[in-house]
């Protein structure tokens, strides 16, 4: 069999048509997600529950045909490993206790990811064995800046505190990020390990540095990572939210593939970005609230502005919103799979 | 008397040291604020009772002695006066109603400045009259598109339903940003007459737009109010958050001052931006929440990273925080006061 599109875009090469898929694509626009999410009951037992997950993770392949099936979970079970267990409520993640302090490392432990995330790859071994080489898996985790922002505000982050802290504190800051990059590479590897063949480092909250801060406190901790997980050989992504004033930053981590959300222009990322790195992304998922006509001609906008079908992956500019409807999210992917440059 | 430093840098002159004043500085980190707040009752009792509003106003510039008094106000006082009462709880902001269909529009009304924002301009009047030209009035508004953005939302904006019904709907979009700016123009005129000497638009929102979709929705109706205020002969700076993608845009719709948030680094803007227009920021708010030591040595980085003392004010890259000591914001004016280039 031919490797498969998004492997191939991912390392730079020219493919037929850009391969898709859809950050948060196994989520709760999906009825048949919603309909998993119950019988498991909470959304940490789904995680928790391979199959279950697997199953999750299959539903877009089935029902939108994309390119590539990412493993349903959460960044935050990093966090959870490590000893800062996570519940979740209306409002968002809850974690039990917050690190805001030196003394709050030593209450932290290895996340140990083939003992204490072996839920994960065992999704992903499933997964893999379901979709039976016929499209990649993909495995994914929380970058550490975007974690250490989790574990500093012990629930959705106040990025203003964080930020304070990370400026009164930076080599506390520092040793936080040390500690969480070593679990998010091991369970990265460990997923890898288990048959995902594309990975993605998510650091959703990294755009809100300054530049010369997303550098020492986004970007090289994630670096780090990077380094690790591809001496496996799997090309890996790193999306950051906000990436525009960070985007040469992100190409210098060594990353296979830059992440863009929807506010850069594909022009200038391209341009910025040059041969480093492949590119993926970035419609506005807020697109898809709007009639599928609009979806295709936007869909189309950014085809061509992302210029060829060279080292390009489609996507959107950041996870689909829980209110879009199916028929939107299916012209999305159907006018990429359809584009002829 | 010599010009205000704050005038001169807006005018892209070099001064002997570059003004300094801060957003949201007669803010509730200022104890001498909230006794003033008290005394008036709720906020927006304070924003309507001029002689009050006056007396805020005046705190920062007799505690920091800043280069500049912003009038107490608030953005959202010109949708108030088109016929959206606004009201304020823990949560934030409420509109008595939305705007989110065209049939909305009809329910609008002229915000027709002289008569029912004249508790602004009046708050402006006695302002100018007790500072007696020693120093420079500022006046400010919302900028049209992050006033539709509180319009379609009704309260504190979810920018993906905005964006979305933007997309959807694009014809009445454009026509609600038009009644806004018509009102936002009237406004700034108004407080220019009553004594302010320099103006600025906050396009709180307007970072998480796309970059076309930035130019059409944002940077061109604001401007519409930026051609308006400028044949009153101040100077205008128009600030947006997340402005990193869109500096260039800023710098084409003729603002004098393109004010920018921390996550742009300066000399990228000053290359980006060239001799269009002066700049004003960009410090992180939350560097203030680190010690004294640290704000000396960010803000100092910052100043020699602007490059001089052309065109430039001193600011943050977003409004003061609540829990600022007053001792730091203290430390950032002194920095930039002592700063010899």
């Amino acid at each position: 069999m031919d490797e498969a599109l998004l492997l191939r875009a991912a390392r730079g090469e020219t493919t037929p048509r850009p391969p898709v898929w859809i950050m948060r694509q196994a989520g709760r626009y999906l009825p048949e997600y919603r309909k998993i999410r119950e019988m498991a009951g909470s959304f940490l037992d789904l995680c928790r529950t391979p199959r279950l997950a697997a199953e999750a993770s299959l539903l877009p392949w089935r029902i939108l045909d994309v390119d590539g099936v990412i493993v349903f979970s959460d960044i935050l079970v990093v966090l959870d490993a490590m000893g800062l267990p996570i519940s979740f409520d209306e409002s968002g993640p809850r974690l039990a206790r917050t690190v805001r302090r030196p003394e709050d490392l030593a209450g932290l432990r290895d996340a140990d990811p083939p003992r204490r995330l072996a839920y994960v790859s065992e999704a992903v071994r499933i997964l893999a064995e379901e979709v039976a080489g016929k499209v990649p898996v993909i495995g994914f985790a929380g970058a550490p800046f975007t974690l250490a922002a989790y574990a500093v505000s012990g629930g959705s982050p106040d990025l203003d505190e964080v930020r304070g802290i990370l400026y009164a504190e930076p080599a506390f800051f520092g040793d936080l990020l040390s500690r969480i990059a070593e679990g998010v590479a091991g369970l990265l590897c460990e997923e890898i390990a288990a048959g995902a063949s594309y990975v993605q480092l998510f650091d959703t909250w990294a755009g809100s540095l300054p530049p010369d801060a997303f550098v020492r406190f986004a970007a090289e901790p994630a670096a780090s990572v990077i380094a690790c997980v591809r001496r496996m050989g799997v090309p890996i992504a790193y999306f950051v939210r906000g990436a525009a004033p960070h985007i040469e930053a992100m190409a210098s981590t060594g990353a296979d593939v830059v992440a863009i959300d929807w506010t850069i222009a594909p022009a200038d990322a391209r341009a910025r970005v040059g041969i480093r790195a492949a590119l993926q992304g970035n419609l506005d998922p807020a697109v898809l609230l709007a009639p599928p006509g609009v979806v295709r001609e936007r869909t189309r906008a950014m085809l061509e502005a992302f210029g060829g079908r060279r080292g390009y992956i489609a996507n959107l500019g950041h996870g689909i919103l829980a209110s879009t409807p199916v028929e939107s999210a299916r012209a999305f992917v159907e006018t990429v799979k359809g584009w002829e440059a």
